[in-house]
């Protein structure tokens, strides 16, 4: 079996269909942008802004696409987010550097971040940025595609809002704190790894509550420590979303949960911004100091390039040539789906729920922004 | 509630007692380390090995404590291990090393890499050291612990013999592929994450079958693809354990296969040792060429490193306090359990089962060596 970039595929389906509109990612793309820099965001750092977003509606990670755009712009409205900040070094070694974000936009911050441990990875091999006083960052791994870019390995955390009960507690103490490891390839997909440290992440029960579906036991429990299958209930915060392995230790949620405080350490512990339960989300009053931490590997320096890019190659044909379980299931290389989305999307467009175009039209109202988003159907 | 370091607690209770010896961990350190000098280990060398199997027979982790210390004088013995062998120096820069193992010993391969990875940290900040044609190196953990005794972060991972089936795959294509992250700490214990990317790793397998107990639905599925519940049946490879997060998607079992894979590409792919299915269990004729990976960060060098301890003590104070799912559970911070253990087992000894106790016994004859363990009750 091999990765055929050609046909058409989409991890999340629209659905129903008649609900959605496409859209052309290059126009909603600008557009994102404009509504940004009208909030005072620097026109290089409302592109930034809008790619990441705009991404992550290619990727089919809607949840953190385009849809958040109204987090930011309340952010910077309460005065949480400093839409003009500028990131700043506070301390640096021959391949550390910690930065503060100055409670700027976390797309902005984390992109910064990613250029500077590039930039000494290329010199001494291996880079460390660790990062405080930033934002909600939205997807991890467009920040490991930086790296992938330059033919590094890229590892990308972050800390968030804490929505998740670390193994034997209950509510909501640590957050979703998602880790991404992407590495280049010869040829398309490269491998990029992007997962929350919980069961799923609250997008997907936000999904569930929009479609009147009951959750899966095993992904919540109550703030009383019950099992939840009432998606209504954790958005209301009468619950917490378990960790990668589930309740208790059966199944490994410990590990979940101790991922889950790797992320909030490396992050929060490390660099100096809030840990826990003190992470603000971006519409807070307070800015809400998340934290990132990330790893710049210039593979070059350990292995020749071609070498590691061949032996890449060799890895995914493996991976896709496993015995499958069944003959009408695929088996994925980490990245895959998305990268095979984002490859449709870009020649058939971004689905964008009703409910979500209106809200970027009030959007476009509200700064003055005219929408001129390309419908395509 | 604080952590009493006094008290005594033992991660896995001997069941039942009476098929139990309680030994002193020092004697029996002396004589593992004495037998492997018998098959031409050089001196120091034997006591980093013995000093691995005795730690994690301390720190209840006895899947990787002596009982494994057979697995490596057959090694030796059937020419896959080069007891003599010593790492070398492939590739080098200011903060990167490739280490080719030479086939020695993963234990020995392992702690050399660490140091010289603290060492580069030390110099500018942050270091990689990937490794090539090592064995099996015991519990990642311990490497970990080199780094926090010198006041850094480690990083520690390996890859393994295929044991796990990747997620809509069946048969066993990739490693348990461990991940150990240390942080030291002002007072004891310091954070010590040490995790397979598995449901569960395979000794605690073992440990259902020799009780005679059906495992969980969950943790293990059979060559076509069916839940297992026989422990005996997984041991047979009539089937694979499952990644963390479990079968499919639903509860994340991509993410589990995901960090498996991620592991996998660090160790393997990055170094040049084997991979996937191809890794080789040390026991083989051919050598295993086992993969490592790790990576040390001079805290200091990001943030003054008694900020960092004050914060460490802070965090580890905001996870024990978190609210209870009931009164007669405990909260545990990673490595916690294992750190109490080995406190009390220092104390009492460390119980060995009367088979692993005849075991060493004949790991004497056979090497030449008196059996000189001192036995407590």
């Amino acid at each position: 079996m091999v990765i055929n970039m050609s046909r058409l595929y989409e991890k999340t389906v629209p659905t129903p269909p008649d609900e959605y509109v496409r859209v052309d990612h290059e126009s909603l793309r600008s557009f994102v942008a404009d509504v940004l820099a009208a909030y005072g965001v620097p026109e290089e750092d409302s592109r930034i802004v809008a790619d990441v977003l705009v991404t992550a509606d290619l990727m089919g990670i809607e949840s953190h696409g385009v849809q958040r755009l109204r987090r930011y712009t309340v952010g910077i409205q309460v005065g949480s987010v400093n839409p003009k900040a500028k990131p700043s070094v506070v301390r640096e070694s021959a391949s550390t550097v910690l930065v503060d974000g100055n409670s700027g936009l976390g797309q902005v911050v984390a992109y910064n971040a990613m250029e500077i441990a590039i930039k000494k990875a290329a010199e001494v091999g291996v880079s460390v940025v660790g990062v405080r006083n930033s934002h909600h960052f939205g997807i991890a791994g467009y920040y490991a595609l930086q790296a992938i870019q330059r033919n590094m390995i890229g590892m990308v955390m972050t800390n968030s809002e804490a929505l998740v009960a670390y193994t034997h507690t209950v509510g909501r103490n640590v957050g979703t704190n998602p880790i991404a490891v992407g590495f280049p390839a010869k040829k398309p997909p490269p491998i990029l790894f992007d997962a929350a440290t919980s069961v799923v992440p609250i997008g997907k029960i936000e999904v569930y509550a929009k479609e009147g579906k009951k959750i899966p036991l095993g992904w919540a429990i109550s703030n009383e420590g019950k099992p939840l299958d009432d998606p209504k209930e954790v958005l209301a915060k009468k619950g917490a979303i378990l960790p990668l392995g589930g309740f208790g230790e059966d199944f490994g949620g410990h590990k979940g949960a101790g991922l889950a405080l790797v992320v909030d350490v490396l992050c929060g512990v490390l660099t100096g911004a809030n840990y826990g339960k003190n992470v603000k989300h971006t519409t807070e009053k307070e800015p809400a100091n998340v934290g990132h931490f990330m790893i710049a590997i210039d593979i070059d320096k350990i292995t020749p390039i071609n070498t590691f890019l061949d032996r890449i190659e060799d890895y995914k044909s493996y991976v896709k040539n496993l015995a499958r379980i069944s003959e009408n299931i695929e088996v994925w290389i980490p990245g895959e789906k998305a990268w095979l989305t984002m490859e449709t999307r870009k020649k058939i467009g971004i689905p964008l729920h009703k409910n979500i175009l209106k809200e970027l039209q009030e959007e476009g109202v509200k700064a003055g922004v005219k929408f001129n988003v390309k419908m395509l159907k």
